[in-house]
């Protein structure tokens, strides 16, 4: 079956932005390395391969977490190599992305994450900066009213689930980012 | 008609742990001067006269959430000086807490917040450390899906609205926060 | 003459937010200290002076700009320690506030300042982070464009003027900010 | 048509700094590496491209800015992969430049720009700290007049529009900027 | 009965040090205002009221720890605001100690704590810098054994206990920390 | 006899994280470099020599430590670099790992360890960071009980001995770390 | 003989900023204690002490200069608590400041200095930016042209001597520093 | 007509440390790749290709200020990427360091430098450290007496000059280095 | 018998410069409050006792040192609080310094230190930045030879003794300090 | 004659841990670049050579210091970059490694030190983090023994000599250190 392309949104699917480019295509600068973003070298093996996939065959996250039967997020933070991928979730992406399930083994999908390189902290990307300021602005208030709610304690950041929709009114476009964790 | 005092949950209120000891209860050293946790110089003047009424009375913020009309977070941060509280709200402060709409007119209470001195980040209060955690491992997943669902643009964290919620189920007791940002 | 008070555009004006509370209206907490926003210690002596009579006069920087015929930003730099006030700008802030010369003279206003200490870098305040992100983000672009124009060397930040202007069109309220150095 | 070569200042052109010296120039050192200024590493994979391109055309920004119709800060801010091109500017931009649009768009030119990786903060160019400069000197007292003319609320640093403009009068040459961001 | 004092091992007990030299003593500095360690403002209200009990009384952590029936160090936590006070605890400290229960309610001894504040990190006290080398050199060493025998996930640094134990053979003194987390 | 291969606990071995994708499997991106993640240029040259074996014969670290009598978390700490290999230690690792000891000599596997240089403090690792979280929050509670219990000194982070067991009672499954160090 | 008063070049002497307003002078805010910049408390007791001699006698350090036979950055220095006073200096103080030897011996100016303590770094101020500026772009340019005019060694920045000088010509005023220290 | 070689001091020239081993040199550790102080990455593209000349030459910065018509710092300045070139510059360096202008074009020499790279603050070079302790300690003295001398304003760190002179009287060897810039 | 006042040396005797200006010497600035360098908060309750009588009685460490028995870096660890004084060093302190015993143990003289705060670091005091540019500039060849003297350890930091002797030869005045720790 | 081998303590000598691992020896990954620890590119071009000799030579620096005539912990800075060698040192070091002069004359073996890179600080290596730790506790005590002994002034940390001899007596193995700078 043919596998649907690009978002739903009519936007540009999201890609990892590591091709550099073929020498040929400019031959003056010869000794012109190729150019990376420095997210690159923070992140595991298969981040590259599987973005140049999903690149390759243009399917967003939308598509991929139907796929996968994941929360979107999830899959992406698959992708940036901080959630652990199951055997499952390999059978899935190398149906969906053209690989063969033995490359996608090769690589550190199905380790142990080594989680937090993938960021500086506080973070200049000005999308990921204004979720840092609710923190900043908002963290005593976010703990005042947990604690009023279940006592002592903390909310777990590792076993929880988190999804972005997309919600529309007369006032404009609202993003909404549902957290959902232990207690 | 008789104020709802407690938390439904049984547990204590969040307070500000502002109240020294009276001098003369411990006579021995008598150069001790009072005592405060160091969030206190970060916050306005309000938010100790709040916090007190607060504690004296009894009242979570569940209770002054449904007084005011407001978010529970919302209202945590116009205790914490990160909101500017509107003429309504400081009826209904003043109403619930027993406190005169003068005094609190002559706080900082319905100023231009100077937001942000709240918190030195990273955060070291465990709890709020973990929703930093969750903006350091996921923030470029959260940024990767929200651009394909909404293009390029960011979420705004000032016009944005956010609630924390308890559910329950066979797993145990979870911690659900919404975060709805215009695009 | 009757001063014009209040600011044009119905918002209320901008003070400094270091009137304390009277301890009487609050027996309670008997050893609660008056509480400050830690700019305050940042600033120089003139600086609650000037706000706190800007505050009983209800004075926005508007009016203030016109009194001393200056920009409203060169006014409220001189609020804030950032700007040496001349002899004229002492007379016209004593006429216009209801202050004396001589205890304006006494402060620092006329004083060489002792710059940059108003502000922790990067700044947490959310509008003032904006505009440090427009120089984290533009840097690079703005010196390109103007070594293009202007050649090797600098736009002085001592040396220039700068206002804020308020623009409405069809897409909504548009803030406008000019600056303007000597190279 | 002939291009407009040069800046109309008679300045110099901006360019990247990226051409590394041919080995076969300087024999002696024959493990000497290319060398590059470590901004390079910083910009996604079009800037060498761009700015190769640029500097091969003596094409300055001005040129550039009246070819894609948009303001010289935003036309560089693409070239520093701090603003996302459109397919209108890619085409413009291979027209003007002499690149194939095949060879632009397999760049990141259109992708979802990974903003502020570009600049270390403090900035340590001289040039772009006077900007700094002026964000930690005149912070609050923006932020005072902003609240006055706008109420509480934040100009945004994203949608908004700046230029360079020079003017000259009897006290020298003056650099001016002018920043615009929907409130 | 008579309370056990001091410590079983001969050594003096841990104080807090927040006594500050009565000013008749030395005539001679008549400003001298008196000192602190600056550990003290970073410790809630009930930390010198403790401490002070404790010196008073001359009564070590191991012989709280037994009338609390808790760990040792959980005891010293609780001294130190890391930790909640239950109301039994309440009851057994102002026992052990001779404060009222009034008194000790008074304090943030059963607010939730604002925990994190205590220590720069890195820590400069020779002894805890040890234990945080301890993390700095066997922190992966950890994880991946942790990982191999528990699989991905984190051991709770929130609901676990902790023991501090003395133990001697032929090549000396061995001190001994249990650390025993929820997985 | 055979080996005893994978982990006791049923979980994946811990592994290193270096293979890179062999580059005829992805043609498309022909400049796209090995990807690391940044652990490996902070290890010695044993690292991943040593983790590559372990990988290949698919052996714990629990199955190592009965190999070399030697406690798993100091095995894990040897592939790391941060403790020396005796004579014996290397015989041991050779045999088991099925590589040769003249190549394991000359890596740095018995040389003076350069500790300290696998992580950075804070760690953004999430489970190493509970261990700092314990040292922040803790470090004060075991400093009073250590000195009431060994007097004024310090516990060696050097000759020390750590352990990591699994534990499980009817609350869920604990994690239990024992340091053991010279006073 | 009548002291010169001002400073020859008609600008205002420079003081330190340290006198608070008097209470009386605005009775609205009670509570309002004295303002200082934060420079106050990291200066020695003389600096105050000095500077407000200084102001009331209106004297420039060019006049404290040729009174105590020294540059008038060195004075300067000692006002600043940066240089220990000799016993001909106090002298000279005394008499030149009015104020009494004895006073002047019982503060900290002819004791060790405690240098250093005055400046945060990078520096804030506009003015001593530039000064660490020069050492940021150029310091490596000075070793090269000292190492070949004096070999290897370093100049002190203790037995040092500086002045600062004002020189006019057709192109404006400049300011001349001269360092000159032992090698 | 014969170059000057070497010093006149006697010293050695200043080189850039660049030159890496031939590898055919030391023939047992293949693998060894060339090695680079960490300053070279931060310099722009002429700087080892200056250098190299120098050194190749055996030059003197004293022989090139006066080849150029410059300071001998300004010179180096060049030589380090902190100054633009004029095009007489250029057609004297290349005189002099026997290169083509043709080359010296093609790199960085003539374009706007990106200053402030060169060097991480505070400086650890000891040298360099002891003028950046200057700016510590003196800072505030210096912006007393210029303030005293000038009036409010700054001395320009881009337009001004520099040199160090070699002194010497019956108490040694001095070094001298005089700053001039723009009021 | 008569104390040994002032130093062998000539020099004048080390004192900590906090007594601050009695209020009545300088009647003008009434609100002028005591001033301390900021050494001062850093120190335990007996720093200021110990040094005030240091500078009553004139006594040098070297003279305290003989008293105690101890070397003269110990002597002064004591009256900055890192190290602890046992029993007989208070009686000779008490004796020397002409204090009471119980006033020297009513402070923390006899606690465990809370070692480390004394001092920021980088410091910024120059003489004991010179001491951390050894550790940084020689801090591998210390390593290094270290490691072939007693192999693979430390050197303790804790039980140690160090002392400070003075030389003069021909070529001037030397500082010798010896350091002698526990492997 | 045949060169002294090895240490006289019977520890191993200490190497740089440069040399990587033959591809050949490990077939599996192939993409598996050479690895270094991260001192390496801290390092001038000499310590590698010189280091790759020492271990080819199992020579010592005890050994090394006797053929140069200084101290070993000068030989092992001159092995770091951070000593400057002289033509003696360069002839011995060339006999006693079997290397040729003109090769250790290619390297920076004679140049000016470009001292302080070596070592981020806080030092992470654990032996020199107490050396580190000595200044941080000691460092006030050791100031205020020098002024007593020497007056105001520094201890050279350039031109000062330093050794480590070992000591053995009843308690057991004692490093002694001795730092000889000039005043």
């Amino acid at each position: 079956m043919a596998q649907q392309t690009g978002t739903s949104s009519g936007h540009p699917i999201a890609v990892l932005n590591v091709r550099t480019l073929p020498l040929p295509i400019l031959p003056t600068p010869p000794n012109n390395p190729p150019k990376q973003q420095d997210i690159v070298p923070r992140l595991p093996s298969q981040s590259p391969l599987l973005f140049a996939a999903k690149k390759e065959k243009n399917i967003s996250f939308e598509t991929l977490a139907q796929a996968l039967g994941r929360e979107e997020v999830a899959v992406a933070a698959i992708f940036y190599g901080q959630a652990q991928a199951s055997p499952e979730d390999v059978t899935n992406l190398a149906r969906v992305l053209g690989l063969s399930e033995e490359v996608l083994l090769a690589t550190e999908l199905t380790h142990f994450p080594d989680r937090g390189r993938q960021m500086e902290m506080p973070p200049k990307e000005p999308l990921v900066y204004r979720l840092f300021e609710i923190v900043q602005n908002y963290g005593y208030a976010y703990k005042a009213v947990m604690n009023e709610k279940f006592g002592d304690g903390i909310m777990s950041a590792i076993s929880f689930s988190t999804k972005v929709e997309r919600e529309e009114d007369e006032k404009g476009v609202w993003c909404k980012i549902t957290l959902r964790g232990k207690w």
